[in-house]
C-alpha cells in the first residue's frame, strides 16, 4: 500500500523503521501501556516501550480526517494506523487504516498474514471479495455503512465500482498487518523472481510474462 | 448496551443465545471459515460452525447504515457486529459495532474484559477517556475522522459533548467483547450486591447508596 | 491495593518500575527461566531477564508468612507475588498474592484485565462475589479451606463478614494482574474524570457525586 | 496423584471422563462462563458448557477444607481443583489443588506439560526442588506461608522433610495440568516400556531394572 | 495441492470433510490426546475427538514412504500429514507433508495463512524462495539434507531445478496449514473473480488476462 | 542432547548463549523477519533481532546433510535446528533437528516442555514410543518414510532397533524445544538431587540408587 502524499516517504520510513514491514496475531500485553518507541536502539519482536513518563493523552489518538491528495498507480491512498503510524497500538493487538480509492481505483488482491480483517465503507460503492483456500469466491458490492469480514489471511481485494471516490476503514486484530500483494510479490520483488517460476505457475509462455512485466513497468 | 429498534429484544436474544454475553482474546481459527451456528444444540467455547454447504456471500457482510430510532436511558443506541449480530466473526478474533449517542448521551464507564478497543468517530464531538490501573486519566475530544485507542481492558467511556447526535465505530480484537459496566454491575445486578459492599467501597453512608439506587430506578 | 508495611512504598515502587502497573494473559516463555530484571535500562512487554549467571535458588521462592501490620482505608493489606514482588514469575504466566482484611475490611469491586482469578481462604469468613456482563451476581460466604473462581476479568469483591481478621490467597494466570478498581478509577483518577461523566453514568445529580467525593476525601 | 477418600474412585473417574487426563496453556474464553459439562455426549478440546440456566453460585466455589484420611504409596493425598474436580475452571485457564504429605511423604519427580506451577505451603516443612533442562537443580526447604515457583513444565518434586504432616496448595495456569510422573511413566506404563529402553537409558544392567520393578511391585 | 494416487479423491474428501480446507496457529490442547473424529456430526473450530477407548498406537503413526504415481498439472504430488491425512495432529499444533516434484515440477507461489513453514529436502535439487511484504526476494538452491525456513505466511514457492525428481518434507506449526495459491485463487475461483479486478491488479489489458485464462484452461 | 563432533562444544555454547536452554509454544511474530541476534547485549524472552540490513538469503537456509562423526554415551548425535543452530526460526514458532542413532543407540525418555513433536524416519529401524499421563504406552517400529506424532510434552523415546545406523528428523512447534531428560534430570543434576528423593520416588533402597549412580558414572 502506498498513500498519496505520504506514500513513498511513508513506505520508505516503514521499511527503515521495521526489521521488515509485517503482520501478526499478537502476544498479549503484560502492562497497561507500551507505546512503541520507533527509534529504539534495539530491535525485538514488536517494539520497546517509550518511557512511561513521556506518555501523554495525545499518544492514544490520531487523525484520519484529512482527504488524501496523491494516489498510487492503483488510484489508491492509504492512511496508516498500524504501529508505524499509531504507536499506541504496540502490544495491543489491534490496528485500523483509512483507504481511499479514486474512481476505478483498486486495492489489488493481497493477504495480511495471520490477521483477520473487517471493515466499514464510509463513502462510495465498493466491491469487496475474498477467495477461500478451496477457491470459492465470496463478494458483494457495499455502500456507505456496510460492513465486511475477510477471514484470517485469505486473498481479498476492494474495487471502487461507483462513479465517485470511495473510502473505507479496514480493521485488524494485530498491531502490524502488513500487506503481501499477491501479484506484486511475484512481479515486483528484488531481486526478481525467475521467469521460469512465473511461466510454470501461470502456465503461460515467456511472452505473456514479459507482456505483464512491460505493462507494469509502463504504468508505475 | 442496547440499540434503539433492536435493543430490548436483541439484548434478551443475546442473553438466551449465549451461556453468558461476553468477551475474549481469541483462540485462532483452524479452518478458513466457521460461521457461528447460533442455534446449535451444544454449547462450547464460542459457537459451532454452520454447515459449509449453507454458507453464502451474504454471511460475510452486514449493514450498519440505518440510523437508530430508539435510545436507552443513556441516550445511547448500539448496532451489534459481535458474533451475536454478525456470526461470520466466529473464530476470527475481531468484531466492530456502531454506537450512536444522542445530544448529551454517554456510553458510561465500562470494561471489555481482555479486549483492546480502538475506534473512529464518524459524526459529532465525542470526549473519549480511559483510566489506567494506576488511576491516570487520558482523554481527548474527538471530531469526525479522529481515531482512539483504549488499552486492553481498561475502564473507559465516550461522552457526546457536541450539539448534535454523535456516531462512532468501536472495533475489538475478539469476536465477543461484551460489556462490563463499572457502575451497572454494582447497582443493577440480580440478586443485588449487598449494600454493605457498596457503602464500604464508596466509603459513604447508606443514604448516599440509597439515593443512587432511587435515582437510577426513577431514570430507567 | 496497598499492603501494611510495604504499602505506600511498594505501590510507589511499582508505579516507578513499570511503564504502568498492569495485567495480562501472557505470551509463553521461550526458555526455561527469565527472572525479571526490574532495573533494566530498556522497557519492553514484560521485563528483560536477569543474567543467567546471577540466578540462584532464592529467586524462585518468596515469603508470605509475615502478618501485615498496617492496613489501607479499606482495612486491607496486600502482599505482592506478581512480577514486581516475585520476579521469578516473569514470562511464566502465573502469580499469587496474600490479602488480609481486618474486621469489616473489604477488597472493593474491581477487575483484573484479562486474568482469571481463583483463590483459597486461609482464615476468617469472607463473602466472595462477582457480577457477569449480564449483571448476574454470584456469591458465597467462604470459611478456611474453601476455594473460589472469578471468571476472566469480571467485576468482583471480597468482604470480611466475620468477627476476626481474614486472610486469603488469590491466584492469577498472568505475571501481572494489576487492579482496576471499579469505583477508584472513576473517582480517584488524575486528572479527575469530569463530573458530567459521573452524573450521567450514575444518573444522579452533582450533589450526590460531590457527596461521594467529599466522603472519600475525608476517609483517605 | 491419588487423594485419600476419593483417590481410587476419583482417578478412575478422571480416566473415564477425559479423552486422557492432561494439561495445557489454554485457549482464552469466548464468553463469561462455560462451566464444564463432564457428562457431555461429545468429546472436544476441553469440555462443552453446562446450560447457562443450570449454573448457580455453588458452581464457582469448592471445598478443600477436609483433611484426607487415606494416602497413596508415596504417603500423598491429592484434593482435585482441576476441571475434573472443579468444573468452573473450564475455559478459564487456571486450577489449584491441595496436596497433603504424611511424615516422610513425597510428591515424586514429575512434570505438568506446558503449565507453570506456583504454590504456597500451609503446614509442615517441605523441600521443593526443580531441575532445568541444563540439569541445574534449584531447591529450598519451605515452612508455612512460603511460596515457590516451578518454571513452565520442568521436572520437580515436593518432599516432606519435617516431623509432622505437610500441606501445600499448588496452582497452575491451565484448567488441566495433569501429571507426567518421571519414574512412573517409565516403570508403570501399560503395556510396559521394553526393558531394553530402560537399561540403555539408565545405563545399567537388567538386574537393576528388575530390582526396581520388583521393589515397586512390592510397595504398591 | 493434489497428490498422485490420492490427489483428486483426497482433495474432494478434504473439501467435504472440512467446513473449508484451511490453516492456523493453533489453540493449545487441553488434554493429552484428541485424535480427530473426521466424521463427527458437529462442526467446530478444528475437530471433535474420537472416543479415547478407540485410540490405538496406530493412530499416532502414518506412512510417507510410498512414491507417488500420479502428478498434477504442476508435476507435483502431495502426501497429506495435516489433520485430514493424519488425525492425530488434531489440537497438537503441528503437521508435515511429503511433496514430490517431477523434473521441471513446481509448487507455485502460495501462502499458508498464519503458519510458519520449514522443511528439509530429501531428493533432487530444489530452488526455494520467498518474498517479504516489502518485496524482498530470498532464495537458494537446496540439495538433499538442506533445510529451509519460510517466515510466517509469506508468499513462497519450490521449483525442481534438477534433472531428476525431487522430494521434500515441509513442516508447519499448525494442524491445518491449507494452501492459498497466489495465482490459482485469482484465476481459478468459483464464481470467477471479475476480469476488471485482474486487469487493474496486473495493470494489463483484457487480452493478457484472457490469454492466461486460455492457457490455464488448456493445461489443466 | 549432544551430537558427535559438536556435542560438548555445542552444548556448552547453548548453555552460555541462552539464559537457559529451553522450550515453548511461542508468541506470534510481529514482523516478517526477526533473525536471532545470539550475541545481543540484552536478554529477553527469546532473542532480539539482527539488524534488517544484515539479513541475507543464507540466514534462511541451513545444512543437515553431513553425517555425524562422534556420538555421545547413548550412541546419539544431534544436529541443531533450533534457534541456537538456525537463528532464522526466532519468533517463527518452529524448529527441526537431525538425530542419528548408532546401532543400539537410544534417545532416552524425555520431554520437550510445551512443544508437540512430530517427525519422519529417514534411515534404519526405530522404535518410537510415548507414555500418556495415565501411563498408557503407545509405540511402533518405524522404517524409512514413516511418520510419528508425540502429543504435546509427553514422555517419549526413540530406540534404534535395526542392524544399521538410524536417522530421523524431529520437528517442533517452537523455536526452542529444549530437552528435559526424565532420568538425567534426576541423576545428573548439579547440585545433586538428594538420595532420599530418589529412594522414595523409585521405592528402592540406597543400594539401588547408588548402583545406578555408579553405573552412570562409569559409562559417561
Amino acid at each position: 500500500m502506498a498513500s498519496s502524499s505520504m506514500s513513498l516517504f511513508g513506505l520508505l520510513l516503514v521499511l527503515v523503521i521495521l526489521p521488515f514491514p509485517s503482520h501478526a496475531s499478537d502476544p498479549d500485553p503484560l502492562q497497561d501501556i507500551c507505546v512503541a518507541d520507533l527509534d529504539a536502539p534495539i530491535s525485538i519482536n514488536g517494539f520497546p516501550c517509550k518511557p512511561a513518563s513521556e506518555v501523554t493523552s495525545d499518544d492514544f489518538f490520531t487523525d484520519f480526517s484529512k482527504d488524501p491528495t496523491t494516489f498510487d498507480v492503483f488510484k489508491r491512498a492509504v492512511t496508516f494506523g498500524d504501529v508505524s503510524g499509531f504507536p499506541a497500538v504496540n502490544t495491543q493487538g489491534v490496528s485500523l487504516f483509512r483507504i481511499d480509492l479514486g474512481v476505478g481505483g483498486i486495492n489489488p488482491p493481497h493477504t495480511h498474514p495471520r490477521a483477520t480483517e473487517a471493515g466499514i465503507v464510509l463513502k462510495g460503492r465498493v466491491l469487496v471479495g475474498f477467495v477461500t483456500t478451496n477457491n470459492t469466491f465470496f463478494s458483494k458490492v457495499l455502500t456507505p455503512g456496510m460492513v465486511f469480514l475477510i477471514p484470517r489471511a485469505l486473498v481479498h481485494f476492494q474495487l471502487n465500482v461507483g462513479n465517485e471516490p470511495a473510502t473505507f476503514i479496514p480493521i485488524f486484530n494485530t498491531q502490524n498487518p502488513g500487506v503481501s500483494d499477491s501479484i506484486g510479490t511475484i512481479f515486483d520483488a528484488t531481486p526478481p523472481v525467475p521467469n521460469e517460476v512465473l511461466t510454470k505457475s501461470f502456465r503461460v509462455g515467456d511472452d505473456v510474462i514479459n507482456a505483464i512485466r512491460a505493462a507494469r513497468a509502463q504504468s508505475s
